[in-house]
């Protein structure tokens, strides 16, 4: 038997004690083991929830008790998140998370302490839910040379834009309808400005490349600006448009960021619609392979985080996840990543349009002016449309293309 | 540094030997040690390849070389790579094969042997090429009640149907175009028939339930009988049809078929197109998770190869896949199937359709009348279309619903 502690008894840490009860079978088949949930650790009591005996509140029993293999992180934010997890693995307990903000924030020395210390540090669940995606990357991906990982992973921010093409919403409505449904928070932000994706690309960068990029040197939009208008342009290119989370690795570096991009129905990742997630890898030989899954909710979530302790009691220090570097000169200069981008303008002309851009591809729009770039760097077209904009010209929207 | 041995130099076996070489640095990075290819085993000589020094025609050599650590079986075919796998076995030597035919065969009997010997035995590229499928289920999913493995098996199938879907293509059409693109062999049959994807479901199967059902007994229908009028229908439905293999666990055993099945646009399998491949599994509490990506080539099919490599290297016995037993006691018969099922026929009225049928909901069709069926199990379907036939009415088509 071993004995675990749950760091945080709200929707995940539910989860987890619901998932390790009810499929106490095919857990301990897995596992090889019974589990014993011996602590859940919250500033709550629930006096009537059948684990209301496990609850405490003073972290300290938890480090301090030697009974304890692994503990199960599931608080989210950075602290005491960041502490605890220190603690437990300087004690020589396996950590588990689901909290990608501490992930994204500390990954790297959480599993520089870990590798000291002689346990696991692991997050599947810290991208894409339920989805396996950590786990097949570095067992079955990681021989590949990689040149891009690139995902959907924000089911709020994806919900919203679904509804934008399938329904005409505008972007308030959609927004007030994710909210209507729980899949948005009353304070949106996190997810709509593109934060809970740059946590998640930077996690997904350093697995793939082995360098973390702190967040800050994300470059990060979210979908904000995206207009009704700019979706009836897509859909007139038969695209799509989707909030990504992208990291790019060239033998320089890596051009990583999160924006809404414009997708052809060719690309895997254009089918995903409404609150679900998916990750793609682009590498030689293996072409494109994607992830596809719910990327939140209890119950997948969990199922994450018991992978990971399954994983662990398989096989110990043997599944440790390779040790990331936390390195911000990584990544390039975002001033020359280069792609195609669709504009739309209030004033001017197509001959501006030309002189500013060179070759542009007009498309019919109503009562304003857009087209699309041939491929060019951000400084470039940054340069560009100072130049239309020097001439009064209005930039209503730049969604660049996969 | 780690010999291996290839048994097998066609596309795939090329592909592995081209991998190990060209991504050297990713290779030794992920699996620890450096890997020399001592041996390739082929009836032919390869004068010009930079392997053609290491190619032989004896496999004795191979099973009594003491240095070799691993033999990859990329031979295809039951015989003799069924043998060549026992021998290198018992000799302690691990072994990876991409043979779906041997695995579906002779899996459960090679882990046997694998677990007495101390050895490993992986085959992470029989199912679904170089998509990672094998190892998430096992090492990220199992530990969740499973209801289902499905997926899109086959990428010649999927091409067929595809054209038959965007371009209004006859099958025979189709058919020729994937022969002319070399997407299906001379002799097509072992895709369109459904040999292959009935040997893959046989293996997922076999993964998520511990019970490897014997092929004779898994109910298996290619789309030979997919008419394009059929497709129309689909199309008026907003479905698709996909040929799946599908493995429905229940607690009194498997229902596992291949079968052509129409997909709504809410089906994740439903956006799967051309030649690629995607298995989903569905279970509680993970939902759904799919995974997606090329079914076939050189490359892809080499990643998930030298993945199960990477797999031994670093983890030993630890990356057993968990024994599997031949068992088809465990299929249920077909006949307890239920679905709603498509049908289409020529003469008769729906007068006689509510009559053998019960309720059923009439599809517009030229020249033809179709409908679909409520939830029925097979044995009631079989009843009433012969109940059809014996008034003399011919039945066109016969389609399940997913």
């Amino acid at each position: 038997m071993i004995n675990i502690a749950i760091l945080g008894f709200g929707v995940v840490g539910g989860g987890v004690a619901d998932l390790i009860t009810n499929n106490k079978k095919e857990v301990e088949e897995l596992g090889g083991d019974s589990i014993n949930i011996k602590y859940i650790l919250d500033l709550r009591d629930f006096p009537d929830s059948p684990f209301a005996d496990r609850v405490i509140h003073d972290y300290s029993v938890i480090a301090n008790d030697p009974e304890i293999d692994t503990v199960i992180e599931v608080m989210g934010g950075s602290h005491p998140a960041y502490e605890f997890t220190v603690e437990a693995l300087r004690k020589g307990k396996n950590v588990i998370s689901s909290n990608k903000e501490v992930v994204a924030n500390f990954g790297d020395e959480f599993m520089r302490i870990a590798e000291e210390a002689g346990v696991c540090y692991r997050f599947e669940a810290a991208v894409g839910g339920g989805i396996p995606v950590l786990s097949p990357i570095i067992s079955c991906v990681r021989q590949n040379k990689i040149t891009e990982v690139r995902g959907i992973l924000n089911g709020t921010t994806n919900y919203i834009l679904t509804k934008m093409f399938t329904f005409g919403d505008s972007f308030d409505n959609a927004l007030a309808d994710a909210q209507a449904r729980g899949y948005a928070e009353r304070n949106p932000d996190a997810d709509i400005l593109g934060i809970d994706a740059c946590r998640k690309i930077a996690i997904l960068g350093a697995l793939v490349s082995g360098r973390l990029v702190p967040t800050d040197k994300i470059h990060t939009e979210g979908i904000t600006k995206v207009r009704h208008e700019d979706v009836i342009a897509a859909e007139k290119l038969g695209m799509k448009i989707k909030l990504l989370g992208r990291c790019v690795v060239t033998p320089d570096g890596l051009y990583i960021m999160v924006a809404p991009f414009m997708l052809t129905s060719d690309s895997a990742l254009s089918c995903v619609s409404g609150v679900y997630n998916a990750v793609e890898v682009v590498g030689e030989p293996i072409k494109s392979v994607m992830f596809y899954g719910p990327g939140a909710g209890a119950g997948p979530t969990a199922s994450a985080v018991v992978g990971d302790l399954m994983e662990i009691m398989r096989s110990g220090r043997n599944c440790a996840i390779p040790v990331m570097v936390k390195d911000e000169g990584s990544a390039l200069s975002f001033d020359g990543f280069k792609c195609r981008t669709y504009i739309a303008m209030k004033g001017g002309c197509m001959g501006c349009v030309a002189d500013a851009f060179g070759e542009a591809k007009a498309i019919s729009a109503d009562g304003e002016i857009a087209f699309l770039t041939e491929e060019m760097s951000e400084a470039e077209i940054n340069a560009a449309v100072s130049k239309l904009e020097s001439k009064g010209i209005e930039i209503l929207s730049r969604i660049r293309l996969l």
